[in-house]
C-alpha cells in the first residue's frame, strides 16, 4: 500500500518536475508542447491530485487549448519584438542622421567665414556628443558598452550573464549610440542594434520590467527559458534587419553567428520577426522621404546601392580579388589581435580607475578623432572636378548641404573637391556610399586613400573598448573599402578596362575585411548583396570571403569569440577540442567531489551543503535495500533555494510526502521557479531560518528532475562533448557502466504516426516487433523495476 | 598480470572502435579529427601493437599531418563536386535548350504552311524525347525516376536507401530529364539537377564507381560514412546552386529542407562548394554567348531578371499579396494531396504492371500534354498587339525563332498575338519570364490565364510520378505565377496605379504556391530573390512565404515529406510526436527481446542469433564476479558478417585474446568495415563457414564500440528523441537507472585549452577545483574500476 504511494510520489515528481518552467533539460529539448501543456496545469494553479486517467485525459484536452494559446503568444511576441526593434532602428538612425546632418551644416556654414571657429564648434559638438554617450553608460547602464554581440552570444550559448538584458541597459545602448555614432567616433551603430533587438526580445519575454513598474500580466506567459531565449534570437535577428535593412541577413546572422542551436521551427518566428522589421523600417523611410524626419532621408538607412555598378568581371579580375582576400585577412586578424591585446589592457588596469577615467578617455578619443578628421583634409591640396558626366547624376563639387561624392573643403577654386575630406569630413555612411560609388574613377587619390586607410584603422583599434556602444561593423566596411578601392585603383590603371569600377573593389574589399575579422561566412555574405542591393556580385564575394576567412584563421580567432573570452564569456564552440580525444568522461571531472543529496533532506545539511560548494546541479541519491544506492534525479541549486526560502515545503518527519501530500508537495507557485532573467536570484545568504526550520526536512521529489542525461565513466571526452553541445545541456551525470540493457532504441521505434486517439499510440515497427498499442493507462501499472525497489524495500522497513 | 592483458585488450579495443571507420556514432560526432588522425594508422597498415606513450605520440605526430591532408582532400572534392555539377548542369540545359529550341523552330515553320503538319511533327518529337527518357529509366536506371530530393532526404536523415547513389543513376538522371524536360512535360530538371548533384558527390566520395572501372585509388580516402554524406550534402546545395544559378540559395536548401544536423565547419565547405558551381556556370554562359552554343544563351539559365520591375509597393496591396499566399497555401496543399493519392495508386497498382505499362503511361501523357499545349492556343482569338513602345525593348509579336514575349500563333493579322500561346506553346522557361515581364500589363486575358492555370494544375499533378526525372520547382512557379498575375491583373485594374506590375504579382504567386507545397522558408526567399534578382520584394516574398507556408500546413505535410513517407522513407522529424511526452524511453521498446552477445562468442552461436533476427546494432555483455553482468559495448550486424566472412579473427579458445593477440585481432584492413554506400552490403545467407570454423569463437572487444549512447529506461521519450535526432545516432541502448554518480560534467569542465604540448591538458575549472594537468599517461595507470573488475575476475578463474 504504502509502497504504492511512494511510488506515486516519484511520478507526481515528474509530472511535476515537467512544470517547473526553468527546468534545465527543457531548455533546448523539443518538448515545448510537454511543458506548455503542462503550464495549464501551473497557470490555473489548481494543484488537486492528479491520480486517475480521466482527470489527466482532461487535463490533456485543455492543455492542447492552452498550446495554441501559447503559440499564438509567442508569435505575438515575436511581431511585438520586430515592430519594437524596428522602431527603436528607426529612432537611432533619424537621431544619428539630424545631429550629424546639423554638425556637418553648421560646420559648413561657419568655415565659409572661419576654419579656426568651425574647427572648435566640429569638435565642441562631437564631444557633447560623445560625453553624453560616456555618462549614460558609465553612470547608468555599465552594460551597455561595447557591443554586446559577445554577452548576446554567451546568453544564447547557455550562459546567463548579469544585466546585459536590463531596460536601463536597453535605454543606456539606444542613447549611448546615439552620441557615439552622432559623435562621429570610428565605431557603427549595427552591433548596438543587435543588443537592443535582443534586449527589446527579452524584456517582451518578461513581460516588461518590474523596476521600472512597466510589467503587464497578460504578457508574463514566458516562464521557461527556452522561450525566452528563443525571443532573444528573433530579437537578433530584428536587430540585424533593422541595422542593415537586411532581413534575410538577420535571420542567417541570429542563425550561424548567435544561436548555438538550430532548430527549424525557430528559424521559421526568426524569419517572420525580420519580414515585420522589414515592413516596419520600409513604412517609416517612406513616412520620411516627405522630409518629415530633418536630415534623415537624404542620407537614411545604410543602403550602400551599388546595384547600378560592374556588370561583368574578367577572369583576370579574379587575381586582385584574390589579393583582396589575403589583405582582408591579415588586417583582419591583426585588428582582432590589437583589440584583444588593447581591451585586455584596458579592463586590467585602465577601466579598473573608476568612471572619471573611462570619461577621460573617450572624450579624449573623442578630441583626437575630430582633429584628425577635421585636420588632415586641410592639408591635402584639392583636386580639380572631373569633366562632368551628367548623366551619371553625380555633381561635383556635391552642392552645400547635401550629402554626395566630390566635397568641396579648404579649396582655392569653386570646382574643386578635397578628396580626403569626402571620406574623412563626412557621416560614416556617406563615406562608404562615396567609397562604394560607381562611374567615379580617379575621385580619390592613392595617397589620400592610404592616408584614411593607415589614420582610420589606428582610431578602429583605439575606439574599441572605450566605455560606449559600438558596433565593428561599419568600421570594418569603412577600412575595407579603403584598400579595396586602393587595389581597385591599380586594377584599373593596370588593365585599362572600362568597365572595371573601383567602387566594386571597394565593396569586395569590405567584405573581405569584415570575414578577416568576424570570420563569419554565409551571413556577412548575405549581408553584403543585401545592403549593396547588388546580386550579380555574390559569386565575388564569396570567394572573397573564402579566402579572408581562411587567411584569417590561421592567425587567430574571430573577433566575437576574442572578445568573448576576453570578458570571461565561456562560449562551448561547436568543435570539439583536438585533445579530447585522448579524454574518458571521468577525467574531466577527475578531482570533483561529487556532492549529492538523499531524496530527503534535513534542512540544516541541506543548508550546509549549499554553503559549502558553488555547484549548481546536485544528484539525488535515494538508498535502497541491502544499502545499495540509486541515483534518482537531479535537483538545481536554485530550486532549492526556493524551497528554503519559503519554507511551505518543510515537513517534520524524515519519510517521504504521503499521496495525499502530492496534494501538499505542490503548494509552490510553480512560477516561483523562474530565475528571473535581468537578476541573480536569490542566494543561500539571502536565507534565514530559525533553529526550529534546520531540524524539519524537505522531500526533493517533488522538484528533482528524474531523468537528466547519462553518460558512461569511460565515454569518450569527444562524444561527452557533442552531446552537451548537441543538446544545450548544464550538466551531464558521469556513471559507471550498466549491469544491463533493458532494450534499443532505433530509428523505428521513434517513428509514432499521429493518431485521432491521443491515448492510443501506434507504433511503426520493425517486422520483428509487428505493432502495438500504448494507453497512458498501462503507464500505472507498469512501474519502473529498481525505483520500485527501493521503494518497496522502505515501504518493508515501514511496514 | 594476465588482467593487465586483459584491459590492455579492451583499450585496444576501444582505439580499434575509433578506426572503424563506419562507426556509426562518428556519423555525426564532431570528432572528425579523432577518426581522421586514426586513419592514418588504418592507411598505412602497420597494425603493430599500440602499447606504449612514445609510440602513440608518434602516431598523433604523424596524425596530424594526416589530418592536413585529408582536410585538403575533403576540399578538393567539394571543388570536383562542384565543378562536375556545375558542368552537369551546363550539359543539361544546352541540351535541353537545344532540342526545345529546335522543336519550336521548327513546328514555327512549318505552321506556316500546314497547322496539322506541324502538329504532328510537335507531338512526334516531344513523343521521342519523352519515350528516350522513359526507356533509359525503366530499363537503365530506375532510380532516377522522380526527384530524387526525398530519397536524398532519407539518405542524409541516416537512412540507406539502395539505388539511388549509383552512377547509372546518375547518367539515368542526365539523359532522363534532358528527354523529359526538352520533350515539354510539366516538369522541371531542377529536383533532378539536386539529385545530380548527390550522385557526383558520392561518387567522388567513394573513389569512382567500381562496377564501371572508374574508380581511382587515390580518391578512395573517405572511409566514413560522416565524410561521405557530408560531401552528399555539399552536392545537393552545388545541384540548387546549379540549376537556378543561387549559391547562397543552394547553401540554404541543403541545410534547412535536407540535412538534418547542422554543423559550421560543413557550411563552410557547402558554401564554398556553391561558390566554384556559380564560377563555373558563368564561365559557361560567358562562353556560349558568343553563339557557341546553339539556341542556349538567348533563354540559357533559369534567370527572370525582374530588377527592372516594379519599385515600391503601397500599403493597399498587402492584401491581394495576403490572398496570394492564401491561394498558394490551399492550392499548394491540394496538390499535395493529389500528388499523393495518385502516387500511391501508381506504386501499387499501375506501375506494379511492369515497365511497359510505365513507358505507355508516360508517353500517353506526353501526347496529352502536346496537343493540349498545342491546340488550345488554337480555340483562343488573337489580340491585337499593344502600342509598341520601344523603350521597353519588347516587340509584337516577337520575331520568328527568337525567344519573349507576345508569340504570333495562329493569328489572323501580323500585328496580332496570342496569349494563351504565349505561355502553353512555350518552353516552362520563357513561359516564366513572359509571366514575370514587367511593362507587359494587359498582356494576357484573365481567361487565358484560368484556361492555362487549370490545365497545367491537372497536368502537373497526373506527370509527376510517371516514370521520368521531374522536378517539381519548375512547374510550381509556372501554376503560381499563373495565380498571381490573375490578382495582378484584378489589383492593376481595381486600384487604377500606374507603378503596379502584374509581373511582381506573378512573383509573388510563384513564392506562394511552392511556399505552400514544399514549406520551405528562408531557402526558398533567398533563391526566389537569387532568381529575379530583384531584392526589393524581399520583405514581400517572406510575407507571402509565411502566409502560404501556415495555410498550407494546416491541411498537410509538405510534399517532400508526403513524397518520402509514400516511398517508406522514414523520415524523423524534427520535432518530436505530441504523445512521447506521456512516453517513456522503456516504453518505445517495450516487446523488443534484446539480443545480447557474450564477448567471446561462438561462432555458430553468433551465426544463429543473426539468422533468428533483423536487428542491426547489439549490446554486447560481459559476465563477472558474482554472476553479475556489465554492457561492455555495441556490436553491429555488418561488423560481425565483415569478421564471419574473413574467418581471419576466428580463435580456438574460448579465452580473450592475449595482449600479443592485440596485433592479432586487428589483422583486418579496416577499410573492409566500411559499407559501400552503393550496394546492400553482405548478408548473412552470403556467408558459408565450414563445421569446423562453426566450432570456433570470435573476440568482440577490437570492433565493438564501447560507448554507444544510453538512457535511463524511464526517461521521457520526448528527451530520448531529442538525443537521438540532434546526434543522429541509430542506437541507444536503454538501461536502468545508475546506482551512484562517478562525477558530473558542467560547461567549465569542457573549455579545454589549446595548448602547445599536445599531451598536457589544462582545464578551465570553476574556482572550487582549481587547475588541474591531464597527461596521456595518466590513463595508463587510471583504469575504470567495473570493467576491471570483471576482467580481474576472469584473471581469477583462470589463473
Amino acid at each position: 500500500m504504502l509502497s504504492n504511494q511512494l511510488h506515486n510520489g516519484l511520478e507526481t515528481a515528474k509530472l511535476l518536475w515537467s512544470r517547473i518552467p526553468n527546468s534545465e533539460d527543457g531548455e533546448v529539448d523539443g518538448g515545448s508542447l510537454l511543458r506548455n501543456s503542462n503550464r495549464n496545469t501551473v497557470e490555473s494553479l489548481d494543484y488537486e491530485v492528479i491520480e486517475n486517467y480521466a482527470y489527466r485525459e482532461e487535463q490533456a484536452q485543455r492543455g492542447k487549448l492552452y498550446v495554441g494559446y501559447y503559440v499564438a503568444v509567442k508569435w505575438f511576441l515575436a511581431l511585438l519584438t520586430g515592430i519594437g526593434t524596428g522602431l527603436a532602428a528607426v529612432f537611432i538612425n533619424i537621431s544619428v542622421e539630424n545631429f550629424a546632418g546639423w554638425k556637418f551644416a553648421l560646420t559648413f556654414s561657419i568655415i565659409q567665414r572661419s576654419y579656426f571657429a568651425g574647427f572648435v564648434i566640429y569638435v565642441l559638438i562631437n564631444l557633447i556628443l560623445v560625453f553624453s554617450s560616456v555618462y549614460i553608460v558609465t553612470h547608468f547602464a555599465p552594460a551597455a558598452a561595447g557591443s554586446g554581440i559577445p554577452e548576446i552570444k554567451g546568453y544564447l550559448n547557455g550562459l546567463d550573464i548579469h544585466g546585459i538584458l536590463l531596460f536601463r541597459t536597453l535605454i543606456g545602448k539606444i542613447f549611448g549610440s546615439i552620441g557615439s555614432v552622432g559623435g562621429g567616433l570610428a565605431l557603427g551603430k549595427e552591433g548596438p542594434l543587435v543588443h537592443t533587438g535582443a534586449c527589446i526580445a527579452s524584456l517582451l519575454g518578461q513581460g516588461g520590467s518590474s523596476k521600472y513598474h512597466l510589467s503587464l500580466r497578460w504578457l508574463q506567459v514566458f516562464k521557461s527559458d527556452r522561450d525566452r531565449r528563443d525571443l532573444v534570437t528573433c530579437g537578433c535577428a530584428a536587430g540585424v534587419a533593422a541595422a542593415f535593412r537586411a532581413p534575410v541577413g538577420g535571420v542567417l546572422f541570429a542563425l550561424e553567428e548567435v544561436t548555438s542551436w538550430w532548430r527549424s521551427q525557430l528559424m521559421w518566428r526568426v524569419f517572420f520577426t525580420s519580414a515585420i522589421v522589414a515592413v516596419v523600417v520600409r513604412t517609416a523611410m517612406g513616412w520620411c522621404k516627405s522630409g518629415k524626419c530633418g536630415h534623415f532621408g537624404s542620407g537614411g538607412f545604410i543602403i550602400w546601392d551599388t546595384s547600378d555598378g560592374q556588370e561583368d568581371y574578367s577572369f583576370e579580375e579574379l587575381l586582385p580579388m584574390a589579393v583582396i582576400g589575403v589583405i582582408g585577412g591579415l588586417l583582419g586578424a591583426l585588428f582582432n589581435q590589437l583589440t584583444f591585446h588593447i581591451t585586455y589592457w584596458r579592463r586590467n588596469y585602465l577601466h579598473k580607475k573608476g568612471n572619471r577615467v573611462k570619461i577621460i578617455e573617450a572624450c579624449l578619443i573623442s578630441v583626437i578623432t575630430s582633429a584628425i578628421s577635421f585636420g588632415l583634409p586641410l592639408l591635402r591640396k584639392c583636386n580639380p572636378c572631373p569633366e562632368s558626366d551628367h548623366d551619371s547624376g553625380i555633381e561635383c563639387p556635391r552642392p552645400p548641404g547635401m550629402y554626395g561624392n566630390y566635397v568641396n573643403f579648404y579649396c582655392g577654386k569653386d570646382k574643386e573637391y578635397n578628396d580626403l575630406a569626402t571620406i574623412f569630413f563626412n557621416t560614416q555612411d556617406d563615406a562608404i556610399r562615396n567609397l562604394f560609388s560607381a562611374k567615379t574613377i580617379h575621385e580619390f587619390s592613392a595617397q589620400s586613400l592610404l592616408t584614411f586607410l593607415v589614420m582610420f584603422y589606428t582610431l578602429a583599434v583605439v575606439t574599441f573598448g572605450t566605455a560606449v556602444p559600438a558596433g565593428q561593423f561599419v568600421p570594418g566596411i569603412m577600412i575595407g573599402s579603403t584598400y579595396g578601392r586602393l587595389v581597385g585603383m591599380f586594377v584599373v590603371n593596370f588593365y585599362k578596362k572600362l568597365n572595371v569600377e573601383e567602387g566594386t573593389y571597394a565593396l569586395l574589399g569590405a567584405a573581405s575585411f569584415l570575414g578577416g575579422s568576424m570570420r563569419m561566412t554565409v551571413s556577412l555574405c548575405v549581408i553584403m548583396v543585401e545592403i549593396t542591393n547588388n546580386l550579380k556580385l555574390l559569386p565575388l564575394i564569396m570567394l572573397v570571403l573564402l579566402i579572408s576567412k581562411a587567411v584569417g584563421d590561421a592567425f587567430n580567432e574571430g573577433f566575437y569569440e576574442q572578445q568573448a573570452r576576453l570578458k570571461g564569456i565561456a562560449l562551448l564552440e561547436s568543435r570539439p577540442k583536438y585533445q579530447m580525444r585522448n579524454m574518458m568522461a571521468k577525467e574531466a571531472c577527475r578531482n570533483q567531489k561529487v556532492v549529492s543529496f538523499p531524496r530527503i533532506v534535513k534542512v540544516a545539511d541541506a543548508v550546509s551543503i549549499l554553503q559549502s560548494n558553488l555547484h549548481n546541479g546536485f544528484p539525488v541519491i535515494d538508498h535502497v535495500r541491502n544499502g545499495e544506492t540509486l541515483v534518482i534525479g537531479l535537483v538545481l541549486r536554485s530550486h532549492l533555494l526556493v524551497l528554503l526560502q519559503s519554507k511551505v515545503d518543510f515537513q517534520h518527519s524524515p519519510l517521504p510526502c504521503d499521496p495525499a501530500g502530492v496534494s501538499k508537495s505542490i503548494r509552490h507557485n510553480f512560477s516561483e521557479f523562474v530565475k528571473p532573467v535581468s537578476s541573480k536570484g536569490i542566494s543561500i545568504e539571502d536565507i534565514h531560518l530559525s533553529s526550529d526550520d534546520l531540524e524539519m526536512y524537505i522531500d526533493l521529489a517533488p522538484v528533482l528532475n528524474p531523468s537528466p542525461y547519462v553518460v558512461p565513466e569511460d565515454m569518450s571526452l569527444t562524444k561527452v562533448y557533442n552531446l552537451f553541445r548537441q543538446l544545450g545541456l548544464r550538466h551531464i551525470f558521469v556513471v559507471p557502466r550498466a549491469s544491463r540493457v533493458v532494450g534499443m532504441i532505433t530509428r523505428e521505434d521513434l517513428l509514432i504516426e499521429d493518431s485521432e486517439d491521443s491515448a492510443s499510440v501506434e507504433l511503426h515497427s520493425t517486422s520483428v516487433r509487428g505493432h502495438r498499442q500504448y494507453s497512458m493507462i498501462s503507464r500505472n501499472v507498469d512501474v519502473e523495476r529498481p525505483l520500485l525497489n527501493g521503494l518497496l524495500l522502505q515501504d518493508h522497513m515501514l511496514g
